[in-house]
């Protein structure tokens, strides 16, 4: 249900260019040298992974990783073919009966339709079946928001961290300051810290975060999309309103700018059947 | 339904006009130079741009030209047309019966006002007429508030990144104490990125996220208006009485400020019909 | 219904006296002319005005000369007063009649009382009198919502345009390090900005959209016990029974603090009827 | 029911101490004389004051004293008392009739409770009990919410007039540098504003504002538990049911930690009755 | 019910060790004498302090020990085992009868699954047990929360105090530029304190925060599904069912992720009954 996102890494590195060019434009390749300081780097990151461990319990730090390699996929739900889906279920059940859809469970690879269209042949009454699907979105909402809550926590604690960092230097500076000549690469140094704090923050924390949350909001409409698809089949609803009921879903825009896809996957799923 | 908007570029104008005269008193003509300096302006651009990719997926993106265009148009919506017209309407319907106003629907160039007229032709009880377009204006909100999300994280994103690109000015400057007649200038284009992270955020993306808020806020009202319109007019209810309801969303000062225009606008629809 | 409002004025007066006591003891009479730099001043307002012009529509700009007379004035209404009045109306009404309140009309200056009484002598129900005045309050706190929400963009964008300014002072100053005398004078021109920012921000916007909206808070209440009195008036309730009823909407202390005043109300009233 | 805090004064000469220790370790005892500037401390007090003056009516004005004296004040709202009162008043209404709770009214201080008790002499429904009592909290909630209110936005504007005063310092020091002997001191003076505001507001403003929003709540706790015993007095409840109803609302650690002071408790009433 | 965490004080020696790290890498040995300056340390602490006297009540601020106590220790509840229990309680109620429960009473050390057994086994109506406990669970909730939110405010009341700090060092040394040589190192002292409440607030306050606020929420999970359990024990629901009732809070994951542990758990419980 997930692809390798492309935008997430473009987007990093082209912040990450951004901030090559900058460096580059002030002072050429010699600068580059002078951002590359381990010490100044493990402190921001080690100082908010203290902070992480405390604030969350073994089995949420666990998720990271998990998150992570979320926040660098993307969902593939397609609405359209979501519609055409069911309308192929639709016709199925009404020219073959409910138990017919058994034989299409295997080819659905969409564990959320693959349990709703089980409770439909089961014969599960409908305001069951949407008490259970969203109970699960719930669930689901609520194990995202704790994923999600990790790299927001890591978001605020970065600048933080470089803050702390940035007054060790300054303070150690400040306190020995015998050689003139050595002021200005210390306090480069010590502004290096809050420099990979922003960085953080801004270039990973605070944008994966975002998308994070895109992705919960749509992969959750998504699922209610898929409810009322499978208690529409279940009901032997006529495909046509159907297919009008859930095209509801679908913004005017979608609508227009892709008649042809669209024309497509009816074609695709057709084949299907 | 959407006209030019001229107060979007006058502000920006204003604003930006701010900037050159806060120079000019400064330095003349000569500081307008120190202000060109575009590796700065796209350090800043390209950062946020870079952390906005990540944040929203290649549907959201495309939002944002349209979202532009938005907040250099203004709706031109009229709520005393609006009244007139669901007066006109009202009248005809009892006159000759809902179906006539068939005749009418070419002339609406607004599409929800049209749906809802054809909702009522097709004698669709009323709270399904309201349950659809309320459904419908949900919707609409839900992807108002996608695309003013966008400029709404630009606007947190900029100042950050003018940070980020001032703290690499900073750090190199520093590193490299040598010259001190290098200094100022050096500083001066460290600071110039904070500058335009600052002027993106407060003359750009701040204002017109706000200015898309109240939009959206407007057009949900109108909405509102033209659903209580349309089950007036299919519920056959006295012109009158529908002119008192609908008057009633208009504010006192309205009523007051604004006579003659409005009887002007009711010769312009009873020409109409 | 509104009274000049001698506190705006004053706290408006106190704070500017304490930023000239402030200079003034910085620097004597002196000081005084370092402060007055108009193209700061303009600077810092012109650029908020740009950004408001952005964000809010011509409609909306022309309420701010209407909020800025709200907030100097103050209303006038007394809890006291509109408690006996309502008693009186009671009174009458039950000797002569709802109808007999039709002549009390005219000498009614608040609009809102003026048509509560119209809907009760009128016999329209007492809940769709509670609708209409109900559905009339929450119009206006939107309406006052919308002005005031001016203001306080304002008090957010004047700090941050300061801030822009003072960004100008600076890159110019540090791109022009030539005569170290003018350093000095030149930073603080360029603070002066800052300061005008925070100022307005401070005394004048986010003060004054404070007490717009604790007026909007106050009349919402006025205007709920208003309701109350008008169905009490109508369902002629003995005059007692509404005294307690509307007198529970007094705070403790104020029934206790201003015994007298309270016996000069209904001496005043009682003359009236 | 309120007895002098001794915690708020405390607190306030623990963090005077503070600063004071702060200022001896750095400079002894010369050091005190720096910090005592007179006009600083105008400017950050008479500026904040006239932001107030402008954001509140001279009705809310005049509670600033009353709030103030209520912050060095505590509730010696008892639990575990209330709970022993309610089950003597259960068992004496039991025993001789609600009417007989008459001769007990002269001895409760407590006017709420005082209230409730009338009313369940005069025979009113429990529900309308319940109402009135309940609207009575509200009000009490929302004039608190009013005083805090005022204690909540002087804790905002001390620090941003400390800052206005800094800026006012920092311009006249700026723009005077023609000795530079006097620069220190100048900044010092400068610096003095921002120290007043942020002092003002972390030790007295935040904090206080902070203990009267607790104290809100738990008067608001109180009066609940107070509702509740009414109700089961006139109800003719079994006082030892009573008991363990309202012991509901004592935590769990109260019921172990302070076994013999209950023991107290009960002996010191079982002598009232 | 609770263990000593372990992650909690790795993540503070984590923080400690970064700063360490800092220190060190920047000047070596030397470097950590600087950062003990316990006059510093003192002031931010004990102005934080100060400013929670004030803020909370003596039986509040006695909280604050035991709130530390339970941010270095973790629940061990176990959701698997959890279920088992239940499934053991309900086949012992089905075979044997409610009554035959109370044997298990003294092997649970859970107060809260005790008190649901003990209503079970009392014959409490459904409904009446779960407004109970729900009552229960809210009053735990409101405890952790004041326990919880004595945390939160020292992590703001921090960096606040640390700034004052730092405010009184900068007058101090300004005030008295004398000898240039200890400009330096009296700013360095300055500083200090603001990375004291730095520090504090980022490694300590925020994150044990921020760890209460996640234990908080796990417990009311644990003991929805007790509450949920309790009730299916008491209405004599086949076991079966009642494991998949409960199973239904598993998150997907865990479900496949740790099937062995599940099964040992089974046999472990088998073994009880």
């Amino acid at each position: 249900m997930k692809k390798r996102d492309i935008l997430t890494p473009i987007g990093i590195a082209l912040g990450a260019t951004m901030i090559l060019v900058g460096i580059y434009f002030n002072s050429g390749m010699d600068g580059f040298t002078t951002f590359l300081q381990l010490s100044s780097f493990i402190i921001v990151l080690g100082g908010l992974t203290g902070a992480l461990l405390i604030n969350f319990n073994p089995a949420e730090m666990k998720l990271i990783g998990k998150v992570f390699k979320e926040a660098f996929s993307k969902s593939d739900h397609n609405l359209k073919e979501l519609i055409q889906l069911f309308i192929h279920l639709s016709e199925k059940a009404r020219r073959e009966g409910l138990l017919a859809l058994e034989s299409e469970l295997e080819e659905l690879d969409d564990e959320f339709i693959k349990k709703g269209v089980y409770l439909a042949i089961d014969g599960i009454e409908p305001e069951v079946i949407n008490d259970i699907m969203n109970a699960e979105i719930t669930a689901m909402e609520e194990r995202h928001n704790k994923g999600r809550s990790i790299i927001e926590k890591a978001g605020e604690y970065a600048p933080s961290w470089g803050m702390i960092g940035t007054l060790i230097g300054l303070v150690l500076m400040l306190n020995n300051l015998t050689s003139p000549e050595t002021i200005g690469p210390s306090m480069a140094v010590a502004l290096l810290t809050t420099f990979y704090g922003m960085v953080l923050a801004n270039l990973v924390f605070i944008p994966i975060a975002g998308k994070l949350y895109n992705m919960t909001e749509e992969e959750v409409f998504m699922k209610q999309v898929i409810i009322e698809g499978v208690i529409g089949v279940q009901s032997g609803q006529n495909p046509k309103i159907l297919e009008e009921k859930l095209s509801a879903f679908l913004p005017n825009e979608e609508l227009k700018d892709t008649e042809e896809p669209e024309e497509e996957v009816i074609g695709e799923t057709a084949n299907e059947s």
